[in-house]
């Protein structure tokens, strides 16, 4: 192994069992959770504290080196994609639950905490950590942090930036800042937003302050399946419309229906379903009678072929199985998923959901959607196999054209997975010349030597004067 | 009148009418709603379009004169306040609303619009634009997004930051840049963030996209007098600890109780209340019965002296009257009034209202609270005259030591009125050197003449810096 010298100065300082630089081990670290991009980092670092951290950036800013922190790699953008040559900076060991306060209803937290370890801590004070992402027995805080990362429960709750009280991050030259904190007023509230979704552009958050939620004491969930996605959409549009605001508004389209029906795990749909709504509510007990006949009764005029509702846990998780199945079911499709986020209006949600069954037709590639219909929010998910070149690269396209469509559509390129590598090449779609000046000249202020995570997030156009330099 | 040659080329581009340069018109422009600190701006003008706002920025980078936004002049951190020599840019004039999207709840509205006249407008189709500073019926939207504005109604529906979806900004170059936008998930949504309470100091807003919220259909609003604040905070901690979320949650104290009581709008407390608690519950009618009786019952365990209910708008009104006059009825103690801004976490509110009180007696001056108890946010006034120096001198050592007192007790120095030039130099007491330095980094990389509102939000090092270079 020929590592550069500089490398193996930093390496002394650590056990040889937490500097990782054999082609073997550092195999894992290639991807995150966007298959279709891989590049191993020069050495993985597994960082137990702050001060490591400070030591790693400030060598990495020494050095000239790029640095790339990493939580659990499940990741949907590919903003923990490693950069060639770089430092990979793995915090999954700094997961330690540093304060619980159940009475301002706060968690302080370290980066590499997994995301439903908090919802577990916080469960005996009968509070929550409300953004679920999907992977939320996997992901990290962390990691939710630089993508500002959602999940079905954000719609009435709100995505990461909306639970982020405080953050203590490592700025790009080593140097310690703590941003916002547990007081709901701090006067730097917004610089904490600048750093939640900045996908580790601006250095690594080593602490984090998070907003706990109360349980809800009362939990509602339906499932009403129909023959048509129109009809699904339609009950959406009215639910939303009549200020009702549910916890989840999911839909299952008929090729993930299909899928699911398929795998080990089926939910027992009919055979002719097209759509299956899934709706919950949550909140006081008061009320919610009256929100469940209100939404039966929306979901009824638009002629299901079947209504399911639960009231009890049990009931519940089996009203939830068939969309918590539906990626593990996405396996059986084939070897690779790329999972897209798209955003529209949830008014265009029907007629972008013909559009990507179009292009996806044309790009002859398998696609399936699951999504937060409730706030516009699509993933088409491609299956294929990424050993195939050509696959690959029909399935990349045909991507880049779905998510134009939900720009057309008056939508966006990101609803919940963060830009990363996957997207910053599209950033131009939604934004004018002047507006990713504005970006890249905050970015450039905190990060001048464009060390930190770079490529991520924006056309990349330091790396071309980083090559013009050397 | 002398105005220096370059301002003389600007004002031709003007009508004369809206362009002031004349001494008495410009004396109403010396200060904003924080009294204690006066300057006349070298010129005004009334813009009445972007392309206005643009060709004066420009004007101002070019000449190096520093600008000052201002709307209503309303605000109460000096936000507004000229700096010697600027050009002040009057917003009033562009109050169009430009769009409201009643299906997809959103408005386009331009800076200069009253925070008042936007809830009229999305009256009819059943919504309402949510923060509600006190000064709604005077002070801008684009105030509001400089400032960051709260109101009591924000305790349930967030404060400005909540509800910008988009701005258009022309930056301190004269640049023209669109941010977010009516989707909710624009990339660039944390810039949206970065810009509102940003004081001016990142440009001119000329367009603000802002979420509406549905008009709620039931409101419910109660008093609780008691003889004793202990008695009303606990009251206050015991509502928001039951997970009910009051819309409002505002308490009058002794001081503000005897004020409002001897002006023409007395409100009929009873001689011995000591604190006046208003609770506003508002949402679906369903359910709300039992949070009453909820609430009815945690105000009856801590032993009032009368609990007061309304059902109707005009017995919420009267229940408001002494809340909405309290402002008002200060008008009588003295001819100033300098509104402070603390905020604590609300199990402190109690003790540092104490100490409030302490500090008054020991500077002598006069003090009356009526705050956001829901939040913790304290509004302690000071009344006094501001034709003595020696008065207000003791008005500003004893607002300091306030605001200090309400850091120690784990809070922060504002809740919803901003830095601005008041409290630019308490920023120190909430962060260190290199939290400052990552802010005023943001801030040049943005407006690297320092021309946008300098000196305001920040310890003011520039201006320093300006000096010694000329």
């Amino acid at each position: 192994m020929s590592l550069p010298d500089p490398f193996r100065e930093l390496a002394r300082r650590f056990p040889a069992d937490r500097f990782l630089t054999d082609r073997t081990e550092l195999f894992v670290y290639e991807c995150d959770g966007l298959p279709v991009h891989r590049q191993p980092p020069a050495a993985v670092v597994l960082c137990e504290t702050r001060d490591e951290v400070v030591a790693c950036v400030k060598w990495c800013a020494a050095n000239e080196v790029p640095f790339v922190p990493r939580g659990a790699g499940t990741g949907l953008s590919g903003g923990a994609t490693p950069v060639r040559g770089c430092l990979l900076l793995d915090l999954n060991r700094m997961r330690a639950i540093r304060k619980i306060d159940a009475r301002s209803r706060y968690a302080v937290v370290e980066p590499g905490l997994i995301n439903v370890r908090l919802t577990e801590a916080a469960k005996p004070h009968r509070l929550m950590y409300a953004p679920d992402p999907s992977s939320q027995t996997a992901c990290t805080l962390g990691g939710n942090i630089a993508e500002n990362s959602g999940g079905p429960h954000c719609l009435k709750y709100g995505v990461t930036i909306d639970h982020v009280l405080g953050l203590e991050v490592v700025l790009p030259d080593g140097e310690v800042v703590r941003l916002g904190g547990p007081i709901a007023d701090h006067p730097d509230h917004d610089l904490v937003q600048l750093f939640v979704g900045a996908e580790g552009t601006f250095g690594v958050v080593t602490e984090i302050t998070l907003r706990l939620t109360p349980d809800p004491p009362e939990v509602r969930t339906f499932l009403a399946i129909f023959d048509s996605m129109a009809k699904a959409c339609r009950t959406v549009t009215e639910i939303t419309r009549s200020g009702i605001v549910p916890v989840a508004l999911e839909i299952l389209d008929r090729r993930t229906i299909e899928a699911v029906e398929a795998s080990v795990n089926r939910a027992g749909y009919p055979t002719n379903a097209a759509a299956v709504l899934l709706v919950e509510l949550d909140g006081f007990a008061a009320g919610m009678d009256e929100e469940e006949r209100a939404i039966v009764a929306m979901a009824r005029a638009n002629d299901p072929i079947e209504l399911r509702s639960a009231r009890d846990p049990a009931e519940r998780v089996a009203l939830w199985k068939g969309r918590k199945g539906a990626f593990g079911a996405m396996g059986r499709v084939d070897t690779d998923l790329y999972v897209l986020d798209g955003v529209v209006p949830r008014t265009a949600l029907e007629e972008t959901l013909e559009k990507v069954y179009e292009i996806a037709d044309r790009y002859r590639v398998k696609v399936s959607n699951v999504f937060h219909a409730g706030d516009g929010n699509l993933h088409p998910n491609i299956s294929y196999d990424g050993r195939d070149a050509d696959v690959t690269a029909r399935v990349l396209a045909a991507g880049e054209e779905m998510l134009r469509a939900c720009v057309a559509a008056g939508g966006s390129i990101s609803g919940e997975h963060g830009i990363g590598l996957e997207k910053r090449d599209f950033m131009p779609l939604l934004f004018g010349e002047g507006d990713l000046a504005l970006m890249t000249g905050i970015r450039d202020a905190i990060d001048p030597e464009g060390i930190a995570n770079p490529g991520k997030g924006f056309p990349d156009r330091r790396a071309k004067r980083r090559k013009a330099r050397a």
